[in-house]
C-alpha cells in the first residue's frame, strides 16, 4: 500500500528530507537498521531513494517499525539474543510469531529461537507447566495468584544465564505478556532490569459492536461493520485476524458482534455457521464471542405464543438454542441484552421484572459457563419522572435477585454517553450484584467522525469518581473491581469505533480511544497521561518534541469538546436523532425525553435540570455526602452546576462572571482550545508522515468549523432566554439564530 | 499495514524460504535490490529477517516493486539515468511524481532531474509547447494527429544524446504517456529502441458508479461507496487521490459519481461543493465528474407543477441549476439520464420522447460543453413484446434526433449484462446519433463478489461482433468508433465495481476488470490475452512459471461461469431481486419480466426463447445475415442458441448430444472449470504473497461451491420439465430440488 503512496513525498524535497529524521515510515526502519552498521558502504543518495512512506494507519499502534537510535537498538540486541519459547497450542504459536515477528521488526535482524537457555539474552516465554526452566523459577503460591490471565515478566537467572522470563498459567497470558514486552521497547523502556507482574483487574474487558446484519453500524463513523456475513464462514477477512491481535495487545477477551438493537438473524442456523468462523478466529487470541439477542426470539423465530421469562416452553426455546450454539462454539461467551428499552421487546411486556428476564437466559447458559450481560439503560416515556433516575428506580429493588452469571451492565453516567455526566448512581447501589461498566468509545456525543477527542480522561474521570458507597475510598473502579459488595463476576464494555475505514476508527485519533479503553479495562487505575504517552510513541514516534505537545493536546482535548458543546453540566441538547452538530431548540419530538429542551429548561429566569430535593431529586439517589453536596449549588462542583440546578442568569459563579457570561465564556474557550489544537499539530509536522498529518489537519479543520457552529448556536439560542448582550470577549456569531436552525442533515452516519 | 501482516510470513519457515525467491512483497523490493550489489557484504541470514510481507492489494497494478532481475534492471538503469520535465499545471506535477516515484520504486535508486539534455539517458517528458528539445523532434501534422490525449514514446537522438521522449499536446497526454512507460517497465519490455504513439479510439471513457448518498452501491460487491459524502468536502480522503492515479493509470477520463436511480440530493448546493471537492481531486489527472440527474427534479427540487421537457419553466430551472453547477466545477462533464425505465420518471411522463427529454438537457448544458449520456435501458411490463426488442424499438425512430452533446448508452446485450448476450441490436441501428456502449465492470450477474471471472473476452467478444451494419467489417467496435455512421462523439461507460474493501474490488482478481475496463476503452480492439497478462505481470509478477498458468485461468474463466450459470443462451434465470444465485423457478414475481420462466420458457416440449420469426422475431432488428443466421437454429451460434430458439429436448446438437444432454453437460463441465482453476492456483502458491494467495483460494472455494450450487438446482429443475434421466458423466445432486428452491438470502450485498 505504501508505494502507492509514495508520491506524496516524493514531490516535495523539504518535506522528505525531514522525515529521513523522523521515525514515522513503515517501512523506513529497514533504512535505519542498514544504515547502523552500513553507512560507510553505501552513499547518501542512495539512501535517500529508500525515505518514509505515508501510513495509512492500519497498523495501529503494533507497529513495530525498526528502532531508529542505534545505541537504543545496541541495547535491546545486547538483552534480547534468541527466544526459548515451548508452546503448545494455537494461542501459544500466535504468541511467538507476535514476539518473533514484532522484535525482528524493531531490531532489525531474525531473532533465533533455540529449545533451551543455554546462554544469556535468552527471552523465556511459556506457561509455568511447559517447561521446567521457567516453573523452577517461580513457586506456585506466586504462579496461583497470577490467575487464568495475569503475567509476569522478570529478568532473572536461569541456569546461570540472565534472561528474560514471560510466564504465566496460560497461553493467553504468556500472549498478553508478550504484548506488553514488546510494548516496552516500542515505546523505548530500559529492559536491563525487569520485574513486572501483571493482573487484570476486571474478568470481562468487552467491546460492544452496534453492527447491523447489513453492515450499517448504529453510531459508527468510521464506515461500515467488520463483519462481512455474506462472505462468511467461506472467507476470512484477514482484517479478523488483526482485529483479534489488536484486542489482545490490549487485554480485550470478549466481543459481542452484533447491535443491542438485535436482529434475530444471527440465531439462525446459516448465522451461527457465520458466528462460529469469528469465534474460530478469535479463540487463539483469547477473545470469546457473544451475541446480543432479541427478547422476543421465542414468538418471532420460535412461533411460540409468547416470550414470557416464566413459560416452560419459552426457557425450552432458549435451551435448545443455546444447546444449538455450544455444539458449534463451546466456549461462547453468553448474550447481551437489551430488554424492555426504547422500544425493545422484554420481560415487562409480560408484567416480568428485569431480573426474571435475566435470570431465564443465564439459567439456559448457565450449564456451558455462559454469561448474560444484562443493560440497565432503561428509561420510559410514560413515566413522568426525571429520566436521569430511572434506571436506578427499576433496578435498585432487584438488587441480589440476579443469577450468579448475570452481570447488570450500566452506562458510566444516568443519561446516554454525553461529553460529561456525574456517575451513574447505580454504581455502589447494588451492593449484591454484579454490576459492569459500559463506556462508549464510539463518539456519539463527542464529535463522532471529526472531532479529535481523547477519552483516557473521561473514563479516568468517571473511574475515580468517589461514590461513598462503603465509606470514603470507594471509587466507582473499586464497585467494579468488587471492593465493595458481592460482586460474582465483574467486567467492562465499550461500544466499539471499529469499522471498515483502513484506519479502522475513521480519525486517526480515535484510536486513541479503543486502545485506552483497553488500558482501563485491564487496569482501571492507569493514568490517561501513561495511556496517551503510550500509544503516541506506539503509533507515532517516541521523540519528545513529538510527544510532549501531543500529548498535552489529547489530554485537553476532552475539557474542549465540553466546553464548545455542553459546559457547566449541559446535555443532550445535540442534533434530532442522528446527534450531529448543536440543536438545543428541539422540542416537538414523539417523546419528551428525546428532546433538547427537556434536558436544558432554559427559560428568562435561568439554564439548567433542577435535581436537587426541590426539583427532581435524583441527588437522592447519591451517597451522602455526595448528595448534599450536589444538591447544594454553592457546593456542586461546576462541572455539574446546570445538571443539577436550574440557575439564574445573573448568578455569579467561581469565576466572578455570571451564568451567562460564563457560558459564554466557556463556548468561545471551546473554540480558542481547538484553534490551539490545530496550532499544535501543525508545529509537530515534521515528524508525522505525509499522510496522517494531512488526515489530522483536515479534521481539526473541520473540528474548529463545527467548534464554532456549536457555540454560535448555542450562545444565539440562549441568548432568546437571557436577553442579554453578547459579552465582548466573544466574536459575534457568522449566521443568525435561523440559520442553525434551518440546518438540515441527511444520510449522517450512524443514525 | 504490511508488518502488521508480518505474522503469516514469520510464521512459516518452508513458506518463507519459498517467498524469497518470490518477486511478491511490496516492501521485498528493498531487499532484492540490495542484493544485487550488497551480496557480498550481508549475511543471507540478515536477508531472511527482511523477506515478502502480505500484500493487502491496495496498490492495485501500480506497485512499482524494485525490479528483482538484476540484469533487467541494470539494462532499464542504463537507458534512464535522469528526467528532463519541463512542466507547467498540476496534471505536470502528478504525471512527474508518478514517473520519478514509478522509476526509484522499480530501478531502487533515485532517478535525478535536470534542466536540459545533456547527457545520453534523458527521460525527456512534457507538451510540444513546454520545450524545444521536444518540438524539434516532432514535426507539427504528427503532433496534430495526436489530439488533446494521445502521446508519443520513442527513443530519439535529442542534442545527439539518446533519450526516450514522452510527449504530447497537453499534460493530461505526458500523464498518460508516463503511465504507459512505466508500464513497460512493470511488465518487463525491452525499451532500447521504442517508438510507440498512442490515441485514444474512444473520446469518453467513463466509469459510472452506482452509489447512493448512504454509500450503499447498487449491484456493488466490494463494501460500500468510495466516496464519503458527510465528510466531504472538509476531509479529502487518500482514496479518492490514488482511484484518480488508478483511472488515469488506464485512460479513464470521467466518472459518474451517484447511482442512475439518482437521488435529487446531490445537486443540491450543499451537495455541489462536496461534488467539486472531488472534481477538483480528479482535474490533474484528467477526469472529469458527472451526474445523474432524476427527470423530476423540477417538481421535486424546483416545486415546478411538472417536469414536461418542454416546458419553459423546466428548462429554464435546469438552466439555474446547470448555471449553478458550472459556477462552482467549470469543466462539469454533464448529465447521466436513466428517465422512463424501471419505474423512473422520465420525459414518457409528460407524452414526450426521449429525445425530447436528452435534447431539452443537452441544450442547458452546450453552452458549457456539457453533453448528456441517456440510457437506453429501458423495457415495460405492459408492453407485451418481447422484452429483448424493447429498446431497440423504442430508440432507433429516434435516430437522428438527439442534440450532438447527446450520447445514447447502450448495454452491451438486449437485456442486462447476462453471462452471455448477443451484442444490441442498436449498434449499428441508429448510424446518425452518437451510440456509446455500456459495459457492466462489477459483477451482477457472474458471481457478483466471490467469483473469479475475468471479463477480457466478454468485453472482446462483443466488442468484436460483426453487425454487418456497414456490410462486412462493421464490428461494434466500429461502430462505437463511428465509422459506420456519423457520431458527433464518441464514448464507452463501465458500471464500477470499487468499493471501500482495502483491494477496491473484493475479488483480488475482481481488479483485472477495472484494468480490462480502461484497456478497452482506450483501445477496443486489443486482445483479452495482452491485457490478461500485462495485469498479471504488474499486480503480481513476471515470472513464467506463474504468469502462464494463471492468464490461461483468467481467460478460461469467463466461459466456465457460462457453462455453470447460463450455458446454451439461457440467461435471467437468478435469484430473484438480489440475483444471488440459481432461480431458474421465479415465476410469480409483480412484473413477468422479473421472472426466470419469462426468459428460459421450459416446458415439456423444450427449453428456449424462440426469437425466430415464428416467435418473437427479435432476430428481425439484426441486419442480414445476421438474421438469417440467429433465425434458423441449425446455423445459430450454440452459444446463443436458447437465447433465439425453443429447442427440443431431444434435438441432437453440434456434439451429437440431445440438447437435455448437453444442457447437463455444460453445467457439469462449468463445475470441473472452476475446480481447474482451484488447482491452477493451488500450483502457483509459491509465486505469491500468503495474504492475496489465501484471499483467492478461500474465494475459489466458494465458487466451486457455488457451481455445483447452480448445477445441481439447474438440472433437477429442468430435468422436472425433460424428465429425462441424469446423464452418467454428472455427479448426483446433493439435495432435492426443494432444498434449493427453499434457500431464502437476507442482506445480499449491492441488493
Amino acid at each position: 500500500m505504501q508505494n502507492f503512496r509514495v508520491l506524496h513525498i516524493f514531490g516535495a524535497d523539504k518535506k522528505n528530507n525531514m522525515e529521513v529524521l523522523s521515525d514515522t515510515g513503515n517501512q523506513f526502519y529497514k533504512t535505519k537498521c542498514w544504515r547502523g552498521f552500513l553507512l560507510f558502504l553505501v552513499s547518501i543518495s542512495l539512501l535517500v531513494s529508500f525515505r518514509a512512506k505515508a501510513e495509512s494507519g492500519y497498523r495501529l499502534w503494533l507497529r513495530y517499525n525498526c528502532i531508529e537510535d542505534p545505541l537504543m537498538r545496541k541495547h535491546y540486541a545486547s538483552v534480547i539474543r534468541y527466544v526459548v519459547f515451548h508452546r503448545t497450542s494455537e494461542t501459544g504459536r500466535v504468541a511467538f510469531e507476535e514476539l518473533e515477528g514484532g522484535l525482528s521488526g524493531m531490531l532489525g535482524i531474525a531473532i533465533p529461537s533455540s529449545d533451551r537457555v543455554s546462554k544469556s539474552g535468552a527471552i523465556l516465554a511459556g506457561t509455568f507447566g511447559s517447561n521446567p526452566d521457567i516453573s523452577r523459577q517461580v513457586p506456585a503460591y506466586i504462579a496461583g495468584s497470577l490467575g487464568r490471565e495475569g503475567y509476569l515478566i522478570q529478568t532473572r537467572l536461569v541456569n546461570r544465564k540472565k534472561c528474560i522470563l514471560i510466564a504465566a498459567n496460560t497461553e493467553t497470558g504468556v500472549l498478553y505478556g508478550v504484548f506488553h514486552f514488546l510494548r516496552l521497547l516500542q515505546t523505548r523502556q530500559d529492559i536491563s532490569l525487569l520485574n513486572i507482574t501483571s493482573i487484570p483487574a476486571l474478568q470481562l474487558r468487552v467491546l460492544n459492536h452496534w453492527d447491523n446484519p447489513d453492515r450499517r453500524v448504529e453510531r459508527g463513523y468510521a464506515g461500515f461493520s467488520l463483519w462481512d456475513w455474506h462472505r462468511l464462514p467461506g472467507y476470512i477477512d484477514q482484517r479478523y485476524i488483526d482485529y483479534a491481535r489488536a484486542n489482545a495487545s490490549i487485554g480485550i477477551n470478549g466481543t459481542v458482534l452484533n447491535n443491542v438493537n438485535a436482529n434475530n438473524i444471527f440465531l439462525t442456523p446459516q448465522y451461527l455457521l457465520k458466528v462460529k468462523a469469528l469465534a474460530d478466529v478469535f479463540r487463539p487470541y483469547g477473545i470469546r464471542v457473544y451475541l446480543s439477542v432479541r427478547f422476543s426470539a421465542p414468538v418471532e423465530m420460535g412461533k411460540l405464543p409468547t416470550s414470557d421469562p416464566l413459560d416452560p416452553e419459552v426457557r425450552n426455546w432458549w435451551k435448545r438454542k443455546a444447546d444449538e450454539i455450544y455444539r458449534l462454539i463451546p466456549d461462547f461467551g453468553g448474550f447481551l441484552v437489551k430488554a424492555s428499552s426504547e422500544g425493545q421487546p422484554g420481560p415487562q411486556d409480560y408484567g416480568r421484572t428485569h431480573a426474571d428476564g435475566a435470570n431465564m437466559l443465564a439459567d439456559v447458559l448457565a450449564p456451558y459457563g455462559g454469561v448474560v450481560m444484562w443493560r440497565a439503560f432503561v428509561y420510559d416515556n410514560r413515566n413522568k419522572d426525571d429520566r436521569a433516575k430511572q434506571a436506578f428506580n427499576e433496578f435498585r429493588p432487584l438488587d441480589g435477585t440476579f443469577r450468579k452469571n448475570v452481570l447488570v451492565q450500566v452506562k458510566n453516567g444516568p443519561i446516554d454517553f454525553q461529553p460529561r455526566e456525574p456517575f451513574h448512581p447505580l454504581f455502589g447501589a447494588m451492593p449484591n450484584t454484579s454490576l459492569m461498566m459500559e463506556f462508549q468509545i464510539t463518539q456519539e456525543y463527542l464529535g463522532q467522525g471529526t472531532h479529535l477527542v481523547f477519552l483516557g480522561p473521561l473514563f479516568e474521570e468517571v473511574l475515580r469518581s468517589e461514590t461513598y458507597a462503603c465509606g470514603k475510598g470507594s471509587a466507582v473502579a473499586d464497585i467494579l473491581e468488587g471492593k465493595c459488595g458481592h460482586q460474582q463476576l465483574t467486567g467492562i464494555a465499550g461500544v466499539a469505533n471499529t469499522g471498515t475505514d483502513i484506519n479502522w476508527c475513521g480519525h486517526p485519533f480515535a484510536q486513541a480511544n479503543w486502545y485506552a479503553y483497553g488500558r482501563f479495562a485491564w487496569n482501571p487505575r492507569i493514568a490517561s497521561e501513561t495511556v496517551a504517552e503510550e500509544w503516541l510513541r506506539m503509533t507515532f514516534l517516541s521523540q519528545p518534541g513529538f510527544v510532549e505537545p501531543v500529548r498535552k493536546m489529547m489530554l485537553a482535548s476532552r475539557e474542549a469538546v465540553v466546553d464548545y458543546m455542553t459546559p457547566l453540566g449541559l446535555h443532550h441538547i445535540m442534533g434530532y436523532s442522528h446527534h450531529y452538530g448543536p440543536a438545543p431548540w428541539i422540542k416537538d419530538a414523539p417523546r419528551d425525553d428525546w428532546t433538547s429542551v427537556y434536558y436544558h429548561r432554559a427559560d428568562t429566569v435561568g439554564l439548567g435540570f433542577d435535581r436537587s430535593p426541590a426539583g427532581s431529586n435524583a441527588v437522592s439517589q447519591y451517597y451522602s455526602p455526595l448528595r448534599e453536596e450536589f444538591a447544594d449549588p454553592d457546593r456542586c462542583p461546576e462541572q455539574h452546576l446546570l445538571w443539577f440546578h436550574h440557575v439564574s442568569w445573573n448568578k455569579k459563579v467561581v469565576s466572578g462572571r455570571t451564568l451567562w457570561e460564563e457560558l459564554c465564556f466557556r463556548y468561545c474557550r471551546g473554540v480558542d482550545e481547538v484553534k490551539q489544537m490545530q496550532a499544535t499539530w501543525d508545529s509537530v509536522e515534521k515528524y508525522v508522515d505525509r499522510e496522517r498529518f494531512t488526515a489530522v489537519k483536515m479534521l481539526l479543520g473541520i473540528q474548529v468549523q463545527e467548534a464554532i457552529w456549536w457555540r454560535d448556536a448555542c450562545i444565539l439560542y440562549f441568548q432568546t432566554f437571557s436577553k442579554q448582550p453578547l459579552p465582548a470577549f466573544c466574536p459575534p456569531p457568522e449566521h443568525p439564530l435561523e440559520y442553525y436552525q434551518n440546518l438540515r442533515f441527511f444520510y449522517v452516519p450512524g443514525n
